[in-house]
């Protein structure tokens, strides 16, 4: 279903546009009883806020979530859990040229042409970055139900325009770790990275250019036998939901693209009795194989292309009068959305991963 | 649905255990009416078949599909189109230590634990890397259903051990040069590669070892305005079903990874109108903008793993009785799975573009 | 999924408790650029809004939706379609012993195993008649599409207490009759037979209980070829949406039940040309002959049971004490919802059939 | 999804025509290591099997399922389960004159405007009641996973062309009664009614026609708390299900359509401690309120049409030629359906109550 994932006996469907009336989430099939922490919804959610020097946007979004449904005296129904976030501050004569020349690397003409140009355009509508606010709420709300289950998860940034952060260790994430980065302004296992990384991003700014990276996410906690073969796994999954974030165009499990460069002797996960725990010496596999956890770190990665919004002249077509035109993209944008898309990228594995659970 | 995608109106289901009577596939959605060359089937799974020289197993499969039902007067019917292949030749004796230790690299445990020791271990079972041939037989379906709206695929060795082939033309993917990587022995753009890649199994294959590799597949002639925003574009439902291949641990559209490294005015494709027709003069997205074609040709890699299957001693788990053990994984398998994977990969791509269609 | 139809590429999703925030709907896979005339879907939404004269409760229902995305310049975008109700008027301490003795006929006890007592109990939570409200909202909105296929449908009270109303000419239903039938106080081909209701429902008030009743529902226009066999055909779309609404306990289509005393000869639709188009002489079937539309009206009844909320004391048990007790329903109800549920009926059947159709 | 039950995490496929290759089902979502006892799996199918005595075709159908996959040393595996059965007294002649006319009542028509005319007609193709074969198959696997659960289900005739059995007893369906009536000839509660039931077949099908009847269903041991509200509960997905069936046209839970002339005081089923368990006096509501169960027996009624074959010549149109002209059905048909439609009314039943427990 195009704007909702359905995972068995659980789904989160998002609906609005950037300049509607509001943005929102429903989520079907979460356990009952489960006492939600709003602060920590909110907090989860602020880790998607603007950042400010110069990694920001200067739109000041509230993405206040008021929820409607399934959460009673403190605590989930079990009924649908719905939530919307109206939609405020919307300068929308900053888009006044939209309409009719595509945005680059935007969705302006593929939206154009799916919907017959019935599409609401307005800041890419639909396909706005501004979506993703209620992907984290379900996001964070999943984290917290994870949390019954022993279960946590942790984006983080890997790369910035070549700048790259430690990766986790495969074998072990310490819960600790993971709370630090996700109160780092730039969330990074190695923050004296970021004044390099943040120096990139100005650096692109001032070329009225953006900058891509890469993000790395790690979930523990799942133990062994989880998922399912073939089509339903837990890549598949988690991929599906990545791949709903904007600006995501590649996903790697485990050792990713690199596996193509190893021997099978170096790839395979040695496996050994920790106790009564079977565990492996490296976690090359990601802790997923055959689509199903073996109890190691769950680790992947996903490229985010950088920012399409740009503020040099771009060659473009108006798709509307089907001619050449050249396009300066105006109005408030990110040089680097990739900091801002960690806390997303979390929230895509978080359901994931709970709806092998429920 | 554990080994069946189910894409809006169209589902493809997977059946079967290596070792059991038989492998299979349902298909529900397909339009009626469309004649299906049987020929052409047989040759694209044929495409899988082992490969001689170095690249194989000696297993001589058949995987001659029988049709029961979907198929008549030569021509779908609409209604829900079902082969079976009978398995023949199952040495089952080979396995005969595998069901208590776990080869690394493979499903044995993590199966073993979702399925509470009830799955049937021999020779992989469901995690089998024959349950593919079902899935080629239901994407050479699709192939032809595809080729009714001018949409072409094609899939080829991208890199085997670091041995590279070159990448396809992003803008432009001839069929005739698509015919001709079909019927070459090694799926190559480049067949003067051929040989070094064979040197390189061949030297992993005498050092008891395996080799990985990537996979590039193009899709040509899908039209702009297919597919569907944030949760069930073209990005979502490929990789899905790409996921769906035993092996495969990462995926990429367009530029992929690369994405990470550049900056936004090279990573936008610029466009330009052809005519009547809207172009981009690079394809960094890989003809895909938020989840929907753009005209251009659709263009994925995909990585796939060693062969986890090595004859040399490894360190495991006997998960029955709770204890390290030494494997030594007996048997006939490749060293390198990434030629017979590439039919695979194109198959899967055919079922997720035909899903939009129907 | 629990409160959401997923019927192909349409998809209905409700939301909401009778006393919480607000309710809503989010309707995904609308084609696009479809005007909507929101007068209409308001006339439409008040035909389910309480009665006068008995029929109602004096409960001030506003039930005005604001739709908050999927709607742009008057027109659907494509993109997921929702609305939201704010609850206003919630007299909660109406409700204040319902917590824990079961109201016989409800879901009071079944809710509680099901959520293990988190969902919320006031006014019947999930459960209450007042999530028909966003249901009637998506039925509208279908209904809008629906008619630029030709097709119009129309639902009428058959029977109240006994009393019964004409059925639909089952071989024709003038589109005229139905917008007459969709203004009247009480939705009926015959409103000679409106006071005899009335009565039937005033009486049954004064003894403080309720009284039950059959809908029958037509949807004309609909071409032969619609649906699909066995189990995603239109019966069993349009049954399960009609379950969907609360006191539906059975449904019919054609002849129904009459079938069972009929023999083949009398149950066989004779069909002939009538100039370029097949016809039948009789529509025993409801337009339905495996599962797919024959191009005859499609009809099928639903039975509507009494209110259960009833001003006399009830034998019950207390399920959080776990004793038996006796209650007294407090509150504003209807002594029969039947005429309320007439336009649900018609908006469940919508959605079913635009289903097959997007 | 056409010819698939998508229940949750459980999924029901069936592909096949009447005169193909064969016809068959997947079952996906099945626990793993459920014993499967294959005698009591035939013993089921055998109730569906042709009776003798005027009841029957005298065609001799083997109908052995061959179980391809998810089944190892006796016991379910978790991974699809498939099973086969091949069609071999298959005599298409008979069937010579029904591709062009349509025999009503039946789906020629409706099948060919679907599918453009592609689809398979002899015998009925993929609408005939050949079909509900592997439906038992899949009806019959499930129960055995019910039996786990200590749910136990049976269905019964309740009445041939106006000859009433006795309606189970709704508070209480022993299980020896439902072990009696599944070995007789005719399932019925009170034996003695069968030769008045036969001879009203014999009669019929003496002047060349056919009777219909209601077939009566109960599930016992569902406790309470099992379903979902809206438009997934018990009712929604027994009646998809049940639909599933040729010639059912129409499902009643509980009193169904009588409740239409009952009052509120009478509908509502009074509930009481039976020692720590809720119980109701009355089970009106056929143990499912809200869409989920009471832990009350769940019963519904299912109207059977007559047979539509019928070998008297019938008015009906040639649908490929476009003009009036006359039919009389040939080959081998029941003039009465319902006892063998018993068991497949009670599989469908198995399948969707097994839904909500895997």
């Amino acid at each position: 279903m195009s704007s909702e994932l359905i995972f068995g006996d659980l789904s989160v469907s998002i609906f609005g546009e950037s300049h509607g009336a509001g943005i929102g989430t429903v989520i079907n099939g979460l356990p009952s009883g489960i006492e939600l922490d709003m602060e920590k919804i909110l907090d989860f959610m602020a880790r998607r806020a603007p950042k400010k020097d110069g990694m920001s946007t200067h739109r000041s979004e509230k993405d206040m979530p008021e929820i409607l449904s399934g959460y009673y005296n403190g605590k989930t129904t079990g009924t649908p859990l719905s939530a919307v976030i109206h939609n405020t501050d919307t300068r929308s004569q900053d888009y006044g040229n939209i309409s009719t020349a595509a945005r680059p690397g935007h969705a302006d003409y593929t939206g154009y042409r799916r919907y017959n140009g019935a599409n609401d355009p307005r800041g890419g509508g639909h396909f706005s970055g501004r979506l993703t606010a209620p992907l984290v709420f379900a996001g964070a709300v999943c984290a917290q139900v994870l949390e019954k289950h022993n279960i946590y998860s942790c984006a983080h940034i890997l790369s910035i325009d070549g700048v790259y952060d430690d990766r986790f260790n495969e074998l072990d994430i310490p819960f600790e770790l993971t709370e630090q980065i996700k109160k780092r302004e730039m969330p990074l296992i190695d923050e004296t990275r970021a004044e390099e990384m943040k120096a990139r991003v100005r650096a692109a700014s001032e070329q009225l250019d953006s900058v891509g990276g890469i993000i790395e996410c790690g979930i523990v906690g799942v133990s062994a036998g989880i998922g399912s073969p073939i089509f339903d796994g837990i890549e598949n999954r988690i991929s599906q939901a990545v791949f709903g974030i904007p600006a995501v165009k590649a996903i790697a499990f485990g050792k990713g693209f690199e596996f193509a460069g190893m021997r099978g002797s170096q790839a395979n996960d040695p496996m050994f009795m920790n106790g009564e725990t079977v565990r492996t010496r490296t976690n090359n596999n990601g802790g997923i194989l055959g689509g199903i956890s073996d109890g190691m770190p769950i680790i992947f990665t996903a490229a985010i292309k950088p920012t399409p919004s740009i503020a040099q002249p771009q060659e473009t077509v108006d798709f509307i009068r089907n001619k050449d035109t050249t396009l300066t993209v105006k109005g408030r944008h990110d040089a680097c959305i990739v900091p801002r898309a960690v806390p997303v990228v979390e929230a895509a594995a978080n359901i994931a991963i709970l709806s092998f659970l429920v």
